[in-house]
């Protein structure tokens, strides 16, 4: 398969710009495209689909590209299918997803993908390159007709994630509780992404980039960290 | 109505033991109740239905109430109607909610309630008592069939209620920042109810207890700090 694809834990880093410590990666990764088509569905904080697609404009004209939001054309399906490159932004993955499902547009995004068109997905759009939704941290503001995503790779991601914190009095599950409730039901692997890093999936490997170790949870295993520039080829 | 419900935002505080802040008032709350029927669906860390509710029933035989799963009746329907007491205790919400949905048990559970029989809800047992259950914090480890839950208050609960963090660097969102998303697309009003506070719901009243103060969201509103013994009537 031709896939080309980053799953990035967030587009911002803290004290940085918009997607500004990933524009050398995108550079390389969306060489040849001159166009992107934006999905902009999740809207984080509620901003519209224009504001939110004039922010990734902004960002993409750095280095070059142009950006159309796929709310700016009349056939969703079309712009997918005729996208030279496609980005998905963070926000809300219910509202992301149950966007996708209302419009028909997982199965057509997920094969153009696999057919080879670049794909950058940050945070919510990263989650959806798993193969649920079900490990989201995100808040269910509305209900999505099934948690089924485009399963680009053969497990889940938990975007931002986050350690235990030392010594914290709150009572609320952990976020390693949480994946672990989700293991008591599903043998689908969780990998906990650390802001700043990102998943490269080119073809059939899958590597992991940044600085920072990832945590790997799976069913009935204890959690491994992985290194920056090890490959997640084994879990296919 | 005749309403008897407390919701309580956690079972446990810190250095505390299950319940045991919850005790003196549970004591009242459930006066004249012989048994206590025990919801134990939400499954915390994914403990089993018999494990957790001998955990509740070591907390509720020192105020000398015997305790009975819903999984130990043939019939769930009939064991809510017949219960002298009900307590749902916390967990994985969706799943707490899946299984109310598959055992069709929502409308009787709420019927039920509003008849009068003592309700205790925590954590996600007390989401449940919300109007829906978008504003929970957990993981959507399972699709549950709807979002709308039994609706003992005219508004939505947050329990474990956080507030951001001081110089945090992560760029996750904050609870603050997910409420006001839920605020972009529903007018129900939310409640974050920090670790420590309970809401007691008696007929008509509903008054805010505990030390601390609780956080009210509302579409288009700056949110407000109700204190302890204030009454949220005016929500109805």
């Amino acid at each position: 398969m031709n896939k080309k694809v980053i799953l990035a834990s967030t587009s911002t880093l803290y004290n940085g710009g918009y997607l500004e410590y990933l524009l050398p990666v995108l550079s390389k990764h969306f060489e040849n495209c001159q166009t992107l088509l934006f999905i902009p569905y999740a809207r984080p904080g509620g901003i519209t689909h224009d504001e939110y697609t004039s922010k990734v404009r902004q960002a993409f004209a750095k280095i070059n590209i142009e950006v159309k939001g796929i709310h700016e054309f009349e056939s969703p399906v079309l712009a997918i299918q005729e996208a030279q490159a496609i980005f998905t932004g963070g926000g809300n993955t219910f509202l992301l997803v149950s966007q996708l499902y209302h419009y028909h547009l997982i199965g057509i995004l997920k094969e153009t993908i696999l057919g080879g068109t670049p794909y950058l997905g940050t945070s919510a759009g990263s989650n959806i390159g798993g193969m649920t939704m079900n490990t989201t941290n995100d808040m269910p503001i509305v209900l999505p007709e099934s948690f089924t995503t485009l399963g680009l790779i053969p497990f889940n991601l938990n975007p931002h994630y986050l350690d235990p914190i030392e010594g914290s009095t709150h009572m609320g599950e952990t976020r390693e509780t949480r994946i672990n409730e989700f293991h008591t039901i599903s043998d689908i692997p969780v990998l906990g992404l650390r802001e700043g890093s990102w998943l490269e999936v080119y073809g059939d490997n899958i590597i992991l980039r940044g600085q920072l170790t990832a945590r790997l949870f799976r069913q009935k295993d204890l959690p491994v960290e992985m290194a920056p520039s090890e490959n997640l080829n084994f879990l296919q």
